[in-house]
């Protein structure tokens, strides 16, 4: 089989470069192009010097020039912008996968609401939300992926078996996110100077982070009915990772047995997905530069809420790692190619 | 006046030296004696070498001896400790100040059943719970004081105000609280060793903390009837700080501004209690090295959830800063003194 | 005795805000005026969360109205902006201690090859290098006072007695220091976001460091020859504190007991300095949040080379508790008031 | 080809978890034996939960019955232990790469005065130093490998270039070297407990580590002559990652250009060493998790001195990585095979 052909626009904030670095690695893949608007014409590794032994070179961002040369096109854009770039000429040339916020929502409104104005609303309709472990089926053979966010990522899949199989009052949600500081990227402001951020913790955009309702939407679908909920976002004085701790009120009788049946019906054979023993729960180390999800669970028998914990490294499964497994999926090769790596520890 | 003179009994783990830091900063307090049973005879200075320039000698803890010579006795000693050393005679020479968990709760049953057996139910009878702005007045004058742990000083004055004045659902609260590595103390294990915890966030004794009892009763003291609630601890890459970031459904018809009305009622005056502005939340930095705690919260229009977040310095009005404000106010001098710095950042 | 009269110019930067810290805690000192032309207007707290609990506006920068009402003016401004600034009149009302560059390097020259023009030639004439251990007498009646750097203080007193009493082979010494990202200031910049300095150590400036004729200026006067040394600094993942590693060639014959000899010869009676004991060496975290510095020395024998090593916390010794160090010796009263804390740990 | 069967004995250490972690990514290497004394008959996923979705047990470190079943093994033990288990029968069924010190010097006597008694000085004499860079063509073919020391191959890379052409004067040698804190292993001590580590550096074993006579040994080969160096390591508050900080008075008349053509000479065309460009110096963030070695390079004309820097991993390039690089040496594959990672950042 000849090697994917693939390209990247926006290859130089932490989740392009997270691409570039994993895309080199795949026996199966050949990175064609990394461009980058800001740094077109320099060398990538001036942007990033763990690339110095590499010659790559930014190119300028031109997806009609890149259709033309690739089999899919990663995108990892502020939102708002790759909606008004994709559209049907570029779709019959080759795959999108946008890493940004665009082709997640399904629901226009809730995304004009959370964001901004949609400018591919007619493409956002055959766009499928790129969770590989829930939407598999549905990501072959489509030609535009949404990648879910970081902390979506996380929680979704820390409470879709709950959800699924109405364990679980839905009413009563609760996800508190912890995440590195990578998440916040690297455009430079104050909250994420080394002095700032070191040794100190904090939630931010308290009951309005964007990534909220794309939780609600999926869970909504696995629940049949509109789920709300609580989600606050905590940053944490390191790089990599994102730890969900998520609460609900088990319905009556539900013990952890049931809970435990439920996760292994959806997760004992997925590869990536990998729950803890009873009594264990996920710590993000045990996850970082990899593309797995560790989850652990429990139920309070105080107060009847079940305790759900889930971890990922956010750059990798949260983000270029997943992009990549929507690759896989959409190119019809091994899963697991080139996202296959032990998590790097400690590191 | 005379100098208060103080002995520390337990003085070498993190919270008993942050302890002797702060009273040897003490304007009207007279350090006597540093008592360490596994470091006796050692210079203290060898145990922390940031006391180089000082010639403190690590004493045996003979609590006797002390009470004979000190007008307050700090202990800082693992929980069953401290309630089989303190007895009449001593209390009847000085005053107690117990940093462990021994006098804290007030039920004897539930100390029972999440420690060990008590040794002294008697003197139990008459501690008091030194959480200084909600118990100043029963603090006066007392023999014996149970000063609250890290987590619990965090989180019972963050939820207070709400609980007092009726305005949640008792049955709602969900505490989610993110501590620095010396709440583990300086006891060496695995999860301690520094390439083991940096890095990375886990949570921990999910469901089974020793301060869920001791945060529910004081809560359920305010409210007036039994409250259970979920209380979970996080371990972040960080030497310093809790963050308690606390869930609960409001009642019907409650808003941001009957929040606000609630904790100004009760902390406005309170020197060491700063209320951020609205949609503003605390960060622990900026707490760090004081003993002040920083509370912000919002309602939550979409889930009718109050979120509270509170930020304190673990060590510091987590432990020893509010033993040495449980000190000023037995001896009743001004509250503040000694234990009035501006948090130190960036640190 | 009144309390002193002073007044912050560039009270926004790290060591400006340090200032601000130390002089709030020193009981013979009353702030006055906190500058900042960038935030003129603005509450200090909006800019240092950790000041929510005080009043304190940020003023216009003017020097002039500050010296009416100041007895000590602080400046923490960029290099060749002091020397602007100051002048005959402002003189003859307050003293001036200067935190930035303009008035350490007594020989013009030297100054402006390695910074700007200079445009207070005069003034320097009369200016005093404020290293307190070295200069005392020479501080003392002073009008205006040029506060070392962190990399300076700390080398300097590292080496010193060696120089001083001509142990080492002056040409030999070469100084490799380490600081914590503190020292960078709090300006914004790649190498300064959280992600990209942490968990990583570079060094910087390599062989042009603007500390390098500083410490090589006072050197040579110990000396009573030029010396010409190499100097690098690193940047090291934590927020404070420097470690300066000093090697040198002793002269035949010397010894560790002349060493030591040497170096209590010179600070066995500063309170501010703390020797190491044989075989020991300083680490940052004893110093932390404090005016010490601690140093620890040997001789190689292999390779009859000294090894000096000296550790202060870059924003307090080596900068802001310095300067109030200064103010205390220019007005008479005891040289450690309001900087004598011990140093906070862990933290 | 079939696969090289490899097994490792001390596999629950920093070094050999890592040595696991490449192992199995290795397209060419099955690894057959997993073994630790104190782990055997546990999963070792339950020593390192990173490995949760594997299902190696630590076995017994039975080293005569991994002889019969590998064609390589690899020892990661504490010194004087290999040298006891190593022997003509083994090493005539298999090849043997020792991560430890036993194998690395050549002289018996400066082994014996730096660590303990030799226990295998026949076998030391057919032993090859595998600083695969340097030693290449002697690794091939040979059936004993003292794979380098994290210090000692970062220090040697640096400096070789200017020693082997004579650049620089012999005895002028000073490396101040700066390490993660993995270098210090898994074993628990205060000094590797989170808050006694985290935020301070410090410099240790000062005059007296030994990794001092290996970089002696080796450079005295390249010179021709003895030389006799300073060495001091200083501990980082980080995980991973060595910079060698080098200094050297150059020959009269040695430019910048002399040293470039010798760094070239040496290294243009040797993979995994990049050199960086003029005015450039290395970070360790930019080989984490990588075999690259990264040196930058200088003379500072103000005091004829060469400035080296080098940057490795140390637990890499400075132990597993390169230990894998000299098993495909040894197995006559393309030495990058397995080890060619792109360093992972952020991380």
């Amino acid at each position: 089989m000849d090697k994917i052909k693939a390209g990247i626009i926006g290859a130089t904030g932490y989740a392009g470069q997270e691409l570039v670095r994993i895309l080199l690695g795949h026996p199966m893949c050949e990175l064609v192009s990394v461009c980058s608007r800001s740094y077109a014409g320099k060398p990538y590794s001036e942007v990033y010097s763990n690339y110095s032994h590499l010659d790559y070179i930014c190119e300028e961002d031109d997806i009609e020039a890149l259709a033309d040369k690739c089999d899919v096109i990663f995108l990892a854009l502020p939102h708002g912008v790759t909606s008004q770039r994709v559209n049907e000429g570029i779709l019959s040339k080759c795959k999108i996968i946008d890493l940004g916020a665009d082709f997640r929502l399904q629901d226009v409104e809730v995304y004009e609401s959370w964001y901004t104005e949609h400018h591919s609303k007619d493409i956002l309709k055959e766009a499928v939300y790129g969770l590989c472990e829930l939407n598999r089926d549905k990501i072959k053979g489509k030609r535009i992926i949404g990648n879910p966010g970081c902390y979506t990522t996380c929680s979704i899949l820390s409470l879709y078996p709950l959800v699924k199989e109405g364990l679980i009052d839905n009413k009563s949600i609760i996800i508190d996110a912890k995440s590195g500081a990578t998440g916040a990227g690297r455009g430079l402001s104050l909250g994420n100077h080394y002095c700032e951020l070191n040794e100190s913790v904090k939630a931010y955009k308290v009951a309005n982070h964007r990534h909220t309702p794309e939780i609600e939407e999926q869970l909504s679908y696995a629940a049949g009915e509109k789920i709300v909920l609580s989600f606050t976002p905590h940053l944490m004085p390191m790089d990599r990772g994102i730890l969900a701790t998520c609460y609900a009120t088990v319905k009556e009788g539900v013990t952890y047995e049931d809970m435990e049946k439920a996760y292994k019906k959806y997760y004992e054979n997925e590869y990536f997905i990998r729950l803890c023993a009873k009594g264990s729960f996920p710590e993000t180390k045990w996850v970082k530069g990899s593309n797995f999800v560790d989850i652990g669970f429990t139920v309070d028998e105080r107060t009847k809420r079940a305790i759900v914990i889930g971890a990922i490294d956010n750059l990798y499964k949260g983000a270029a790692g997943q992009a990549v497994q929507n690759m896989n999926i959409l190119f019809d090769i091994d899963e697991r190619t080139g996202i296959n790596a032990v998590p790097i520890f400690p590191a």
